[in-house]
């Protein structure tokens, strides 16, 4: 890779995709809405909200890979989701149309499928059940890059990450936990693929639960390596006491799934 | 029905429905974004533009079942989707949501499935593949209507209009006509149905070539009675000379699957 | 048809049948846990408790083919229930088994599927989900018929009957409700089929709102002519009050899926 | 349509349809490897040897469209399936990509699918289980067929054909029948179609039972009229003693699944 | 867990179940309908006969679980089957939702899918075919769990056991043999889950050979570590003679699908 | 084994077994169109022409296993191909009826299902879309084989084999390549199962990359062990520049795919 645009680069996915993906291109170009400063060798910075278009015009041009992780992560207000999550994907698609940008990782969500039963397994053909508003925006986005694939030929890998932190922060993430390690090789064969298509990807380590599967993209040669049985003897693992008839255990977006509308 | 709101009054279908749904209910709140200004009896009108979220709720109160046409209704520019499908429907749902205003019928479009090509047999289950920036938006109304069905109860009927005009225009829409009387009948089962829930409705009458399969929703017992055949021999039928490998025959969304990115 | 058997002929579907199969076989044994003295040309009876082993094989042996409609029909008490329905199931196969009587109509009922919702359009592969015990026991009727096809070759056709009544007693039924004619056809169909196997068969007649689909069994040739349409505007009908998250409303099974455990 | 060649004109089918499509084509090609001396106005006559790649490159040469039946139409040596149905096929297909011959209509048959049991309901991709090696030759074709419609774009409709004689000759034909006037209405629906592709469509009438399911391809327009019924009294039906062990009962391909090896 | 009853705890299986889960609750209640006097700490006795309601109601009394292996395990007389596992498993599950008593594994057997020939590879969702009365019944219990679990909320894993003993005893328990340590790793789990529900288990090991896909309740994290490959050379398995065509080899039950019926 | 048929030695797959399958029977058979002189201990020849039915006739008889690699194994001219792959795939099957050769194991290839898209993962039951006439006569002979089973009980292994070399020689066959051990695993197990069937799998070893997947035949217990992660880094590997748009690299066939019709 040339250079490739790392989007919420600041981020705590894309602070820690900036390590594991040094020297993986020959520039990564981050982008955020805040500034970063500490910028390592073979990174450039472009400050940008991605909500505005030229900006994000601009911001894409001459990159030949995207790594989209950019805009709202977490339910917030509609207006928040809109501009970062509509406009954003919005923009970048558009910008990958006019400028040949290269295949895309847009990072999508399990919250996209958040409203299925925990015993339910689901695949790539499961259909969309979003539990949340920031859930509905992540389904836009992977309609949005189908869209893109089927008419401008714009390949994308959509990644429906569980949970990619250090380690699982509760229970629900022994099943959904992806390490920044396993995201990092897929994010390496995805841009490595000898074709990739518009696959539906779920973002998740070999942990010894799970919802999940992946068989129908094994095309991508994704084995994730992690899992995440070496966390589960952990105290707040341990300790934490859940009801499986809690609308949060119950359903496999957890407290998205359980909360209420989202209040400012 | 007590009160029913009609969105999207003043376009062709909206005029169409106020003549068939006359009498249906005791009255029928018509809003639109222009005005309207020849109101029948049991009619009352809203001006009222669906991206204002305060004018919304208002708009939305009271009422006791909202048959949702307002918006863009072809493909247009991204701000002019945005504001009527994105932001437009999020405040219909958070209307209902706020004001318990019963159920929606929300009329979706085939440009959400509009790249799955013509011999391909879809179902309620088949995987969205819209053609357009509109279709696109139509795709995100249908998610938030099943969102706001899992977390908040809202029923909604995802009604994936073919093409309701007096009669069709083309070769193609001999597969995708939906007469007015046979939505209308549509409409009075989903309000009249004991249980709704929020399926998928293919909008199309019973014509002789059929792209669309509503045996899952049998339930609702609507039994289209049109049929496309009889115009089968009129002379802009007859005439219409079609290529099986242009995009716009080859694809079920027609022209819109053939069109490039739409420009002002 | 030489002599058929028709257990729980005292019932009110019992009855019904008897007249509308009257001429259809030389002989036609009823049979009832009660007494039945209003014999008419053609009909014989024998007094018979279906859990009593030897009773029953006495009252197979000779006949050329037999509808089961005996046992429990609604729910009951366990023991009740064990005697009519698990001990009486048995005890008619095994009698097949022993005595080669021919095909077997089994009523089955819904009410083994009862707790799938609504908006499920259901077929014969579809799972069980019994709503009742009355329901459970009918799946094990429906494995029992399975296991003397499959070891033994006696052929079944399990007719899960919705709701075999004069006219549908209140809107569930609008749904559920199968004529006696067209149950009667059925009937006949089953036994002049060339090949009949162990087809799971929904009871139902042409309503205009359906939650079952025969397709598997189309090659019976059973077409049903009745529909509960004609009923829509009777009062009972008309008046009913439904609210769509109503247990009763929302299962198939109705109030069988909303009653508690059954208490004498 | 201007020129269209119908193959295996001599046979029963062939007889039938030169009637009923008189006046449909410009010109109705006949060929046949016997003699036919009786042609109407419009009907022209080439003899031919299917099995020979020559002839048939000049037979296809300037025609619009093919109705192949030619070729060997019942169970019958290897060496007599290979040259009319395995050479000939290819022989058609390739004069199809050689001289743009237009769409085909392939004359397949039920014997493709001859080793499922009866109650096993078909569609469009039900697995292929010949009963015969005629039944793996028309696999054959098929398979070819679909070859040239992914590589050179050939259309074509793969007519799984019952049994098309002027009326069920057993009890069997009850469900595997149909007319004559249905199967010309399906050539011409798929030669008028806007577009074919390469569908599977299984040839018989709405009869009463059915094995076979079309919705799949109901983007053709095809609605047949006509049913077996009428003929269900008929001494010859009534008659008729079947054994549902007999495979002949059993299985869909009758008797040709019955049958051992085909001797001489 | 505090306290787990262990019915049919004198069985082959009841007795290895003991040691390797000796320590894992604070009390083990053992039940059998046979005395048991070999207690070891942490166990407690209790005789009872499972067909006795008000025994199995004090017996299941103050239990947070149970592991339900008692009945009759192999073919028997259906008195007998009747007696343990229709009556037994409807007072167990009774006590359940009288008593509150978490969680069950019921113990079911292969033998409700016994009638599935060798080379289909089934999961959860494939139908029962039962290969014996005592398949039968346990095909009940699974309904029976289904209806608790529908209605009351009662969470059951419904274990398919394969051949649960020190080691394959022939040819057909290398793909169906399930070690007493990987039964006993998922009891385990069964009960440390934060949510069951009423999952389909096939209880095997990782053998070379398999027939079951658990691949849908990947959600519970059981990963079988034994394989019968370890005993692949072992004379006994060597010297079998078999042949593809015996019912006990074609289908999956074995011997008990080819037995005839049950004899005293 | 006693005597194995190895029709195609003298190809390179055919030598390569010959190495690995030495000792495994007590005879093997070889044959070829072509001279083989350089016989081994345990290996006999006879030279053969699979077109012609009495050569094969002699050559199965006294076998108790084929592995049928013989005929054309790419792209050739009809007649050649007609001649090796279609009269001899019939020979060797007429043979095995009349001689009771035992099982088959047939070499089929992905070039059945070429024309799947790479991102499309198959299994046993995907359509047949042959990229070529090698594809379709292949095809053509799992028809046959699957014919022979269903009324000859000739049991078939169709081994649809991707690409069996010493190493991959291209990037493609990263996902295709079968290592000749695996194949010889294969060969093995399919010839001491204690049931065949008819099974169709998927010859691939344990690659990274995955578009077939064998779980429906598990029951068989291949499990490949080699994997061409070992060849990723191989210069010709790394320097090779795929376009994905390309129809080789699109589609699952690679060369055959894209190639155009066959021209001597």
């Amino acid at each position: 890779m040339k250079r490739v645009l790392l989007t919420g680069a600041g981020g705590n996915l894309g602070r820690a995709l900036r390590k594991t993906l040094a020297g993986w291109a020959d520039e990564i170009r981050l982008s955020d809405i805040a500034p970063i400063d500490d910028l390592n060798e073979g990174e450039t910075f472009v400050q940008c909200d991605l909500g505005d278009y030229e900006a994000v015009m601009s911001l894409v041009e001459g990159c030949d890979g995207i790594i989209h992780l950019g805009g709202i992560s977490v339910e917030n207000t509609f207006d928040s989701i809109l501009n970062g999550n509509i406009k954003g994907a919005y923009n970048v698609y558009e910008a990958c149309r006019r400028h040949l940008a290269g295949r895309v990782l847009f990072a999508s969500s399990n919250h996209v499928i958040g409203f299925h039963e925990r015993e339910t397994c689901l695949d790539a053909d499961s259909p969309m059940r979003p539990d949340s508003m920031y859930g509905v925006s992540k389904g836009f986005g992977e309609l949005l890059a189908r869209y893109y694939w089927d008419k401008f030929g714009v390949e994308s890998a959509l990644v429906r990450i569980g949970s990619c932190f250090d380690k699982p922060a509760n229970r629900r993430m022994l099943s959904t936990w992806m390490s920044v390690d396993d995201f990092t090789d897929l994010i390496k064969r995805v841009f490595a693929a000898d074709r990739l298509g518009c696959p539906v990807v779920y973002g998740v380590s070999d942990n010894p639960t799970k919802w999940w599967d992946n068989t129908k993209v094994s095309y991508l040669g994704w084995n994730p390596k992690d899992s995440s049985a070496v966390f589960e003897n952990e105290p707040h693992i341990l300790e934490e006491v859940v009801d499986p008839n809690d609308p949060a255990v119950r359903y496999q977006g957890g407290g998205f799934a359980a909360a209420g509308h989202f209040e400012d």
